[in-house]
């Protein structure tokens, strides 16, 4: 099911390229430029973090979607097909269980 | 695919509920707590921010693996079901194209 | 010099409490809350990152401000002295060069 | 006395420019380059959303200094003297109150 979200929601981002900015939102993020795009991210991820420390799960689905939304609006912004993106969740945590080498913890730099 | 990639990651997520903090990143996540889990939910973000900015797309899907992860951890912490996520995608903006109220864009606060 | 700037706004921060939210963007804030001032935290950092990546001075600068004049606002909606900030910095990395414990590096979590 | 902090530590920071990474976090900091120090303010900035949320005086102010003390790490990598971040706060809010023209709270794009 959530397979035709993703890619349903990933067709529409793409047609949304040739929409005019003043009537699509997208339309206009896009027009923005990436900056904009990735405030938006930005944004998201701290209403996220701000969601789940209040703790009542409507809003913590309401703000990861908008999440999940924004990563693929940068995505399709890039040419990038979210397909990579799930492939690599597969790849590495998916088949066969969680990856679990040592180095998880510390890839933040 | 993706489906089952999101599906799939989420039942090893919860099936490492059980797990030794000791032996797996995952339970370790869990073990260290909300605040944790937030913590790597920001950096994953400003992590997908700087490698959009520096424009390699490996380097993107890598980042945005990792933060749709992490959002997975987050709601697999707090026993919140993705396919709600996926399903409040569909609802806004899968189904009949993205809704486009003026609003989306002064959501912010 | 910048003692006086740092005072100065928080004392024009905290007179800011008394004003109409209508006639004041800090009262305004203040009035919507916590959580719309730490998203304005969160939107000034995403926006530094991505300023400091553009490279250009003027905009760091100018986003820099931001981030440090949005963590004075929360601050004073919390009633923290600021000056308690710089001790914390002073008595840290200030007097006696940086503080250069190794456990710098994994505060993390 | 703070614009002892701000300057004492801009000192010491700029001075770290010389010393081994291997000794100093910050000169450690400074030789993993731009996108490692991004990281770690977009991780101060997380963990001072988390903190003002959890409510603790002491933990709101370790954060805050943690994230100011970055953006002065930030500042001295790419050479911009701090004092130019207290003079724009200063012209802006400092002198005549705050500045409360209506953009102020539509710069976010």
């Amino acid at each position: 099911m959530n397979a035709d979200v993703i890619e349903r929601l990933n067709d529409v981002l793409i047609a949304r390229k040739q929409a005019d900015p003043a009537d699509s939102y997208v339309a206009g993020l896009y027009a923005r430029g990436l900056d904009a795009i990735l405030k938006k991210l930005g944004e998201e991820s701290s209403e996220t973090i701000i969601a789940a420390k209040n703790g009542g799960s409507e809003q913590i689905i309401h703000e990861t979607a908008d999440l999940w939304f924004h990563s693929l609006v940068l995505l399709a912004a890039l040419d990038i097909d979210p397909q990579l993106v799930l492939a690599e969740l597969d790849q590495r945590f998916g088949r066969s269980g969680l990856e679990e080498k040592a180095s998880r913890g510390d890839d933040r730099n």
